[in-house]
C-alpha cells in the first residue's frame, strides 16, 4: 500500500467561546481566514474532546492525546516533561521536579518566589555549585531552565513521586516535602535534605553576595514542586512504525515530544512567543516531511493572546496563523495528510484553558468532503467527522496515510 | 411490550473514498440508489466506526462488532473462524489452523503453495487418509475447505495457539512451528509432527501418483498457519434472548456467525461472488424473519469490486444492491427493524480495507427521521444517529425492536 506523510498543525489555545467585544463571535469566527477555510472546504471537519467532554486539558496531556497516547495511562506529572523539555532525559523510575530559584530569609520564609526573576548567567553559576551531589544514596542532577526556573532530577532505586511540594506557592515558610505513601518516605527525606543543602550552598555564594550589593534579591534556595516519575512510554516509532519529529518553541511541548521519542527540531525565529516566525516553522515542518513520516508543529501565540485576555490581539494572531496555513497550502506535498487543530480552548473570558471541544480539519486527497466550508468552533460542530476524542485523531491520520494495521482478516 | 423482528443488511466493503474517475464522488454517491435513499429518508442515518476511529477492521472482527461483541475480547485469530466456516466446530480450548495443500520436494522446499490449485474430489481423498490420527495424546481432525484449502483442528488438553506458521508464505523451505510461549511447546511439537506425517502419508498417495502422471503438481503436504484457540463466546441467544440466523455466501462470515451460535442458512444462487443472486438472498432473509428474531445477511460483491479496484464495476454492484433493497422495501414485515450498513470501507484507491467509518441507516416505524435523505458516506456523516461504534449498533436495533432490558428501575 502506498504510504503518505502526516503533518499535525497544533494551534495552541486557538478554540474559544463567544466574546462580547467581538459581537458574540469567537476570535476564530471574527478573523479573516481564507486558507483555513479552504482546508475546511476541501477536507472534512469535526470537533475534538482532547480528553473527554468537559475535561480541561493541560497542553501536556492534550499533546499526549494528539500523539495517540491515553494521558490517563502515561501522564505522571509535570516534572519529567520539564526535564525532557530542556533535554534532560531520566530513566524509568527516576523522579523529576520543577524548581524555582527563590529568595528566603534565614528562617526560610519566602521573600520572593522568583528571586527577582533571576536568569542566566547567574543561574548557570548557581546550578554549577549544586551539581554532582549524592544524598542518601540518590544521585542529584540540577539543570537550569528558562529564567528563574530549574529542574531537579533524582536518580536511584526505590524512589516515588508521591511527595508534596516544597514550594509554598506564596510568600510563606517553605513547606517540608511530605510522603503521600509509605514508599515515598525516602524520596521526601532526600528532597528535604537537598533543599537544606541548596540553602547552605547558595546563601553565601559569590553570585548572591554580588546580587545583594546590587540591591537584587539573592537566589539562595531551590524550591521543588510538581514531582513526577519518569514514565515508561512506548516510543512513537515502536508504537506506530513511523519516524516522528516536532517543531515547537515551548519547552513543555518539546518535553512531551521527546518523552514519546520524537526528534525535536528548532526552527529559525521560532520563539514560543507572540513574536515567533510562524512561516519559518511551517517551512521547517515541510522540510522535515522529506525525511520523517510524521511531523507535529505547535504554534503557541494564540494561547498567549488568550492568557492576556486580549480579543483583538487573538484575532490578529489567528490571521497570521491563516497566512501560515496559506504557506502550507502552497508548499505541502500533494499526497500528504494534514490535520489542523488546537490542543485545547483558551477562552478569552477565562484567560485559561477550558474543557470545550476544539475544531478539527483533516485534509488529504480522496476525502469524502462534508457540507462545512468554515474552520471555526460552531461550523466544525456540524462537520462530517462528528465529535471525536483526542486520542482517536492520530489513528484516523495513520489510516488515511495508508499506514494502519488490519485488525482481523 | 410488543416485539419486532430485526434484519441487518451488511453490504461488504461498500464504503469508499472520493474517487477521481467518478469525479471525486464515492461509488455509492455515483450510483443510482432510489431504494437505499428511500430508507435513508424515512429512517435515521449515521456513520459507524466498526472498531474505533481509524482502525482497519477485518470482515471477521467487524461482523463480531455488528453482532454486538467486543472483538478485542472474543477474537482469537483466523483458524477457528475458518473451521466454523466449513461447519467444523471445536470446543473451548481446541486449536484450529488454516492450511494449504502444497507441493514440496523431498527436502521439504515448497514448489507450489497451492499444489496447482487442487480441489475436490482429489482433496477429499487426501483428507480421508489424514483423518483419525492421534499424536502425542492430541486428536487430529482435518477437513477440506474451498479448493486447495483445508482446516486442521487439534483437540486435547494443554494446547496453545501461540505458535508460528509452518507455511513459509513463499517458495522456500517449510518453517518449523515455534512456540511463542512456554505453554505452547506441546502444540508446536504436535504441529511439526503432523506436518511430517502429512508428507509421509500424502507423498505416495494414489491421488498424487495419478497427478504426477497427469503432469500436475502433487499435493504432498499440508501447511498450517493462522493458529487460533476456540473462543468461549456466549451465544447470541444467551446474550440477547433472541434466535438468530445468517444468510451469507462467504465462509468467513458463516464461520463468525456459527461461532456466535447463529444458524447459517443457504440461499439458492448465493455464491459469495459477483454472480451472487442478491434477490434470492433478500427473499431468504425475509422468509427467515418468520421464524427467527434476528437475521443478518451479508452480500460480498461490492467488496470484490473494490479489491479489483474497479470503480464502474462497484457502481454497478451498488445499483444491484439497491434493487435488492427495493425487494426488501416491498416484502419486509411492516413492523420490522432494518439496518443497512457495511462491515468496513474498501476504498477503490487501496484495493483493501480502510479505517474509514461506514454509512448506516436504521429504519422502522416510529423513527424520528433526520434531515438526511441520502445513503452515502458524506450524507450519513450529517445524519441524526451521529458517529457510533460498531458494537453499539445492535443494542439500538434491539431497543427499537422492543427487546432491550431495562437497566435500573
Amino acid at each position: 500500500m502506498r504510504t503518505r506523510k502526516i503533518l499535525a498543525v497544533v494551534m495552541d489555545g486557538l478554540g474559544d467561546r463567544a466574546v462580547k467585544e467581538l459581537h458574540w463571535k469567537t476570535p476564530l469566527q471574527a478573523a479573516n481566514r481564507p486558507n483555513l477555510n479552504w482546508f475546511a472546504e476541501h477536507g472534512a471537519t469535526g470537533i475534538v474532546d482532547m480528553i473527554s467532554p468537559g475535561v480541561r486539558p493541560g497542553s501536556d496531556t492534550s499533546h499526549l492525546a494528539i500523539l495517540g497516547y491515553d494521558p490517563y495511562q502515561v501522564y505522571t506529572g509535570r516534572g519529567p516533561i520539564e526535564a525532557a523539555g530542556i533535554g534532560l532525559m531520566g530513566e524509568k523510575g527516576d523522579v523529576a521536579f520543577r524548581c524555582n530559584f527563590a529568595t528566603v530569609d534565614p528562617e526560610l520564609n519566602v521573600i520572593d518566589r522568583r528571586a527577582g526573576r533571576i536568569k542566566e548567567p547567574d543561574t548557570t553559576a548557581l546550578v554549577e555549585s549544586l551539581s554532582g551531589m549524592s544524598l542518601d544514596g540518590v544521585d542529584i542532577v540540577v539543570r537550569e531552565a528558562t529564567e528563574h526556573r530549574a529542574v531537579l532530577l533524582l536518580k536511584g532505586r526505590g524512589l516515588s513521586a508521591k511527595v508534596t511540594d516544597v514550594d509554598p506557592h506564596a510568600e510563606a515558610h517553605i513547606h517540608e516535602a511530605q510522603a503521600l505513601e509509605h514508599e515515598a518516605k525516602k524520596t521526601a527525606k532526600v528532597v528535604n535534605h537537598f533543599v537544606r543543602r541548596s540553602y547552605e550552598l547558595l546563601d553565601q555564594h559569590p553570585v548572591n553576595t554580588r546580587r545583594r550589593k546590587e540591591g537584587k534579591p539573592p537566589a539562595n534556595i531551590l524550591l521543588p514542586r510538581g514531582a513526577g516519575i519518569f514514565p515508561d512510554i512506548q516510543t512513537f516509532q515502536e508504537r506506530y512504525g513511523m519516524t516522528g519529529a516536532c517543531v515547537a518553541g515551548v519547552s513543555l511541548i518539546k518535553g512531551i515530544c521527546r518523552l514519546c521519542g520524537l526528534d525535536v527540531v528548532e526552527a529559525k525565529g521560532a520563539t514560543g512567543g507572540l513574536d515567533t516566525d510562524m512561516v519559518s516553522k511551517a517551512m521547517t515542518a515541510v522540510r522535515l516531511m522529506e525525511t520523517y513520516d510524521f511531523v507535529l508543529m505547535n504554534v503557541k501565540a494564540a494561547d498567549i493572546a488568550s492568557h492576556d485576555m486580549d480579543p483583538s490581539l487573538k484575532v490578529k494572531v489567528i490571521e497570521r496563523l491563516d497566512e501560515m496555513a496559506g504557506v502550507l497550502r502552497e508548499r505541502l506535498p500533494k499526497d500528504a495528510v494534514i490535520a489542523f487543530l488546537a490542543d485545547h480552548c483558551t477562552p478569552i473570558e477565562l484567560g485559561d484553558h477550558s474543557g470545550d471541544p476544539v475544531p478539527l480539519i483533516i485534509y488529504c486527497q480522496g476525502m469524502v468532503s462534508d457540507t462545512n466550508a468554515r474552520y471555526d468552533e460552531g461550523s466544525c460542530a456540524h462537520g462530517g467527522l462528528g465529535r471525536l476524542r483526542g486520542k482517536d485523531v492520530l489513528p484516523i491520520l495513520i489510516d488515511k496515510a495508508g499506514r494502519s494495521e488490519k485488525f482481523g482478516a
